[in-house]
């Protein structure tokens, strides 16, 4: 074993990155062994410096972040930032002073991955980040190295945690949006700003990187259709269990049929129980990935948290570590295939509409006609009325979002149609 | 790109062999732009060379292994005969004139890992092997790449579809052994000769290989404990159903409390309805890790079959070349942890024993003294009597197979106990 240790920065030492000093700290011996040589945490970045960091040497702590990835002897930096800024340009400038930089960072990744990317490959470094999407969960690298000779046709997944909870305690106790939210808070599942979890933003950004690696092409996230699940109701809840469904927020990455084309979403949908991502309880991620050859292989674990990510951070310490000692680098940005990336309105799937209509003859004709207008095949119909007032809850065959939403603009000017409660697509038959 | 290709010799041609081909011709430019250089298939040694085999060049079939092996041109030999010989000194030659390896040999890679490794080490060439283990589901390099900055404790799964679905066939049926067996022979999911699948040897080699890579450590076929699903009866299936469990065939890699020693063992085994395993049906595999970071993560999917098996294989190709054109090899053994392996006395785990006993007063107190007697302590009793004869289910705490054989073996010699009627581990609780 070589004896002169590999160096490490730390750029951020809140929950991650704490845990990530702590494991290189405790399992020293072990992670030498693994990677051939030592590892050595030779400074580490944050903001508030006076903080006190249990097990972590004052003397190794700065608040100079470029000063640190500009040293010129760190092999590998470990950004846990995240945000754009900063972390973009403290990444840049590592890779321009020799070091392979391992990251978390889905918004930096979703946004600026190809130009990350690039810069890695000019320096012949490497740009590892597994603990970016879906925490301690090994996905990154099963699609991009255990899949390399397969097909990925889909990626399905639930990959927030914080949405997973909310919607969870919604399905079993009957509260509504706020009120699980409210839960989610006091738990500390939920940030006091809980936007970009509920809007759908953080799963969108892990969407797109999904989508890149599966399908070998640039995703960016102004690229994936995105609906948050703030509009989830109770009653959307009873509607799935009478169809013997539940809700949950899905990153959907699809090669279309022909194969000519992806796309990548993420919205809440209407699942069956008997499907296996049904049952995915809490804050856990887990995700689908169809392939040609493998079929449906699933993924499961916790997806956020200190140390789970900490560990998907340190398996790629470790390889970009063994990679360094190699004199190599490992597989880097794919995306060759340059599919174009198509909208929501190429996207064909079932929906479950939900109608507040006047209670008399003709309305169902009426709506069924309109329907058929727009080419969308109805699947079943309910019908319940009460007071003049009647609800009806129609469930497609699978239909284009486009032709979808002209059925929808149809059924809003009907004079027996008082709104459109709810529109939710149908996903994972 | 370069556009000289690489070489490859596909050792066997059946089932799996076949799709491996099949896909290297009709995914030759994707794999090509993985890899960064074409890859060309350069021979396929096969027993019968009469067979008729589509889509494969015949002027590349050879019924010579060995001289293909030792051609000298090759890069990587791909190995899906399994068995020990010829494959072993197959895969040793071509080492030894230059090749990488991937293999889908569980049962040599479990009997001669380490001599294997040791051999593709001095010859500074590859040994993959995703394939042996689970079909297509990412688990060895989850495990030895993802999970390297972790301290795997616990490996559990189910990695043999055959029992998997004869015993899901007796759980959801009520069918005996014996019937559901028929049934996966019809189907084409057991062999003429089940006897590798059903005795657990089967699950034993995966186990080995998983122990192995999870703790750093070299575990053989012989180091597993192993026995068989072949005694389980629908009265089990009841048994376990009261106690709102399942029958699974489980493989568990396990490192002990103290952390100073490792054991792995092959047996059915009931599990909680609510444990995610217990809804593994059919022919799946799914296996659970365990970590200190990670938390539990589970890997679920087709465990055999021939689309499946050549996805692994050929993820592994691709990393094989890529290693190749980048002048270095991926992660070898990692053995340095070299824990002993204990025997099954070590293991801990609770106990489920039903026993045939005469129907008179203080047979329970007998019983229940020599479970004390033994250090054995008893969650819960449940006694059913009918015409002077009764059965008494026990379900124990945590407790040693030592002591648990101990208990047994008295219990025998009580004259109020006619039998004991079934022996089984309750696990993942």
């Amino acid at each position: 074993m070589r004896t002169r240790p590999l160096k490490v920065a730390l750029l951020g030492c809140g929950v991650v990155g704490s845990e990530v000093a702590r494991i290189m700290t405790t399992h020293a011996a072990d992670l030498a062994a693994r990677i051939g040589a030592p590892v050595e945490l030779a400074g580490v970045a944050v903001r508030r410096p006076s903080r006190v960091r249990e097990g972590i040497d004052p003397g190794l702590v700065t608040t100079d972040a470029t000063a640190l990835v500009k040293r010129g002897d760190i092999d590998v930096v470990v950004e846990v930032i995240g945000g754009i800024e900063p972390a973009r340009t403290l990444i840049t400038t590592a890779f321009e002073h020799g070091a392979s930089v391992v990251s978390a960072n889905k918004a930096l990744l979703a946004q600026d991955g190809a130009a990350l990317h690039a810069a890695a490959e000019e320096y012949d470094a490497d740009l590892y980040y597994e603990a970016a999407v879906a925490g301690a969960i090994p996905l990154i690298r099963p699609l991009r190295e255990s899949l390399a000779g397969d097909k990925v046709n889909r990626v399905l997944g639930i990959v927030n945690g914080t949405t997973n909870f909310i919607l969870d305690k919604m399905d079993s106790t009957g509260a509504g949006y706020q009120e699980a939210l409210d839960e989610a808070t006091a738990l500390g599942y939920a940030e006091a700003d809980p936007t970009a979890d509920v809007e759908g933003f953080d799963a969108a950004a892990k969407a797109a990187i999904l989508a890149g690696i599966a399908f070998h092409t640039r995703v960016r996230l102004d690229d994936v259709y995105r609906e948050g699940m703030t509009e989830v109701t109770a009653a959307d809840f009873a509607s799935a269990r009478e169809m013997g469904c539940t809700i949950k927020l899905l990153a959907i990455c699809e090669r279309a049929a022909d194969g000519a084309s992806v796309t990548a979403r993420v919205h809440p949908a209407m699942i069956p129980l008997s499907h296996p991502l049904a049952s995915v309880r809490g804050a856990y991620n887990a995700v689908f990935v169809e392939s040609d050859a493998s079929g449906q292989l699933m993924f499961y674990g916790p997806g956020a948290g200190g140390a789970p990510t900490a560990s998907a951070v340190l398996g790629d310490l470790v390889a970009v570590c063994r990679n360094r000692l190699n004199g190599g680098t490992g597989p880097g940005e794919s995306a060759y295939a340059a599919l174009p990336v198509s909208g929501m309105g190429e996207v064909v799937t079932r929906f479950h509409i939900s109608l507040d209509v006047a209670d008399k003859p003709g309305v169902l004709a009426q709506v069924a006609t309109v329907f058929a207008e727009h080419g969308v095949s109805i699947d079943t119909v309910r019908q319940q009325g009460k007071d003049g007032e009647a609800s009806l809850v129609v469930v497609t065959h699978r239909a284009s979002d486009a032709a979808l939403n002209g059925t929808v603009e149809a059924l809003r000017k009907l004079d027996t149609v008082r709104g459109v409660a709810s529109i939710m697509r149908v996903e994972g038959e």
